[in-house]
């Protein structure tokens, strides 16, 4: 008889897997394939890693502009997916270390729910006083002829091509689609995007999606309210804004039009779990609906994010173990690693207005500082976006791009959840010459 | 009559002279040389413009662990130096054109201080209401025989090499030394520190500074607890920890040694102004033993950042303007540049002690990071220290190097203020994969 029994070893199972075992608890993790879930194995981290050594690339071949003189750069695909496979190899080798550290019992198999307190593994019955689903999501592959060619993939098998394609298609312009647009594309790769909305990523302030778009210009064309209709061979048919029929060759066709929960074949019906295709329903205890029986991550579809999935594994933990906490999502850092990165934590301007606040914004250029200035040149492109409530001067969101925006934004995280108002946050003293010194200064113009 | 004369153009006089000219106070602005004072034009600007291109240098030579292969890298000094004057010329322009927006009277000349209400510049006496002294200060350099060679030089006159030397001697341990003994040696030249105490960085977390010197091994060579004696030609002679007379050959000397406040011939004396040689005396909002006399920045020996210096300006303000506000030293992030960046904010365990806390601290290397693997390789050193007060659970301070440390550590300035918990801070979302979330992951190792 196990404390815990958690499904899947992702970020939310593998580290509350951890978390529970430092705090005395007898734990069973079970995975039915590799120790990190999909962020180690086929996301968040493969793909920061092929985009450090785009980085790598872009700033050999940027660096006569500060007075570095390089040869040739050129990019070997097979060594970048090698080190990529070694970053992925080395990680999981230090979660395995931990889970032994903590006195994890990892079990390798396909799971399946046969109701609180009960999962089979490979025939056998394991018991737990808790359960924990955390059986993440998968790529979504839309049902449109000809997806299912070989040259079509999903995130998951374009990070083993070891050859550059000379023309690429991004089916959808949500957070993957922009990193694999960004790496392809700084690599020399023709680049286009397809997305059916009006604007790419849903959840990143409209100015600064236009803004970041017109930064990428000459690298990614973007085609947006166009909705793919068929992919016939390497072309890839779509009717445009206007209704008109188009076509773009390509070499690859990346599929990443959203993610799905990992709902299936694991005795989820049977055992009157409740969900729906959106994922496992939950209270923001990370309660399902069965005695005992929690969900956390992609699988409740609350939030696709890692760290989400990480603080969702840390509520359910404390619930089991009568520590008061809750799922709260008005506080969650995002960040794109493209060139430029994207970054954002709370409301933007439009949905603080949906969510009945008296929203008031203002923006100014990273180019504010001088440390930007004189890391991109004076063309380089970013901006933060400060969103205040006007009734009670409250902070409600920090949006940018440029810089290091993915390594700043988690301080507005700190300041949201700590509810500070901006002539708070006017007296705290940011380091100078910083970029992140722009979110100070811009609390300043309003 | 002005409302407010300033005198120092530096980060704090233009800022101050920009919000009280946004806030509809009239302004007459002071300054004998360049606006943007030390900061820009001899310093944190001027430094960063360089780190960066030597950044660029090491990346690029680096590449191939990455997958991206670049040919002979090398580095122009002269167009390094030359793009570093691009952005102080453009930044320069940039405060211009805010003093202009802002309405402010930017006088070009030497201050002389009268009394209460009264500037001289060339013969003109300026009246104001309040007066502010934001004079700054500038390298200190100890009378050792031979210190006045050529070339023997403080952080300004280095700044305008125009070839590197082969090998150079910085004499002072503490930012602005190593800061430079990051670039030259990154560059190839050979670099030694020779510095008076036992450590380098005063103020830097004590097991860090060990493991960050370590981390520059066979780049810089360290001479610690050496009292330089004299610089004989190209010699620099010095005192070793156990006594013996020792020598090392330099191309260049930089001396290091610390800042003075600029405090002469101002009239400061004459006018009765309460200082001694370690700068103005003021109370916490800024204001001096003469009434509507206020001095903020380097002159006030309080704290030399330029960040602080802004923040002094900023509670002078308020005070002038009748709002409450106090300039607090407890949560002042400051960051150093070098490969690899450190930073710090609020106290070291060793600091906390002293100041009667019952600190507790916890360690984790960067490592931790998926994303700092994937782009330092797996001997990427760095690592985070948090200090928590074991009776309140109160965060008391965070030390970092490695990574992005000088763009992370904004946030914990924020934490301090706020007053978090680190049970309070555990329960904050930190984005995945940053190298940031180390300081999240430090949180639960207590």
């Amino acid at each position: 008889m196990f404390d815990l029994i958690i499904i899947g070893a992702g970020p939310g199972g593998y580290e509350m897997a951890e978390r529970a075992g430092h705090r005395g608890q007898n734990v069973l993790l079970i995975e039915k394939a590799d120790l990190g879930g999909v962020c180690l194995n086929h996301g968040c981290i493969p793909t920061k890693t092929l985009l450090n050594s785009a980085k790598h690339y872009v700033h050999a071949k940027e660096a006569s502009a500060f007075g570095v003189t390089t040869g040739e750069v050129s990019i070997d695909l097979k060594k970048v997916m090698a080190w990529k496979q070694e970053v992925i190899q080395t990680l999981r080798a230090g979660i395995a270390g931990l889970m032994k550290k903590s006195k994890v019992t990892v079990l390798k198999g396909e799971a399946k729910f046969i109701g609180p307190g009960k999962v089979e593994v490979d025939g056998e019955v394991h018991e737990g006083k808790n359960v924990v689903i955390a059986t993440g999501g998968s790529p979504f592959v839309p049902p449109i002829p000809g997806a299912d060619q070989e040259h079509v993939m999903t995130s998951k098998e374009i990070l083993n091509l070891e050859e550059l394609p000379k023309s690429l298609v991004v089916i959808g312009g949500g957070v993957i689609g922009i990193e694999f647009a960004s790496f392809f594309s700084s690599l020399g790769v023709k680049v286009d995007i397809i997305e059916m909305l009006d604007e790419i990523i849903p959840f990143m302030d409209r100015g600064q999606a236009k803004r970041f778009r017109a930064a990428l210009r000459g690298k990614v064309d973007f085609n947006l309210g166009c909705k793919v209709t068929s992919i016939d061979g390497n072309d890839v048919k779509y009717t445009d804004q206007k209704g008109a029929e188009q076509s773009i060759h390509a070499d690859i066709v990346l599929m990443s039009v959203g993610r799905v929960p990992n709902l299936g074949n694991m005795g989820f019906e049977e055992a009157r779990l409740d969900f729906d295709r959106k994922g496992i329903k939950t209270d923001d205890q990370m309660r399902t609906n069965l005695p005992n029986v929690y969900a956390i991550g992609d699988v409740t579809g609350k939030s696709q994010l890692a760290h989400s999935a990480t603080r969702m594994g840390e509520v359910a933990l404390n619930t089991i173990l009568g520590k008061a906490d809750r799922f709260r999502t008005n506080a969650i850092p995002w960040a794109v690693y493209s060139m430029p990165e994207i970054a954002g934590c709370g409301l933007t301007e439009k949905q603080a207005k949906e969510a009945g606040f008296n929203p008031e914004s203002a923006t100014l250029p990273l180019m504010m500082s001088g440390r930007f200035l004189a890391e991109n040149g004076k063309k380089g492109p970013g901006q933060v976006t400060v969103v205040k409530d006007a009734n009670t001067d409250v902070l409600l969101g920090v949006h940018m791009f440029g810089g290091y925006s993915s390594e700043i934004i988690w301080g507005v995280a700190a300041m949201i959840e700590a509810e500070l108002r901006i002539q708070d946050i006017q007296e705290i003293v940011f380091p100078h010459p910083t970029v992140g010194e722009v979110i100070r200064s811009t609390m300043f113009s309003f």
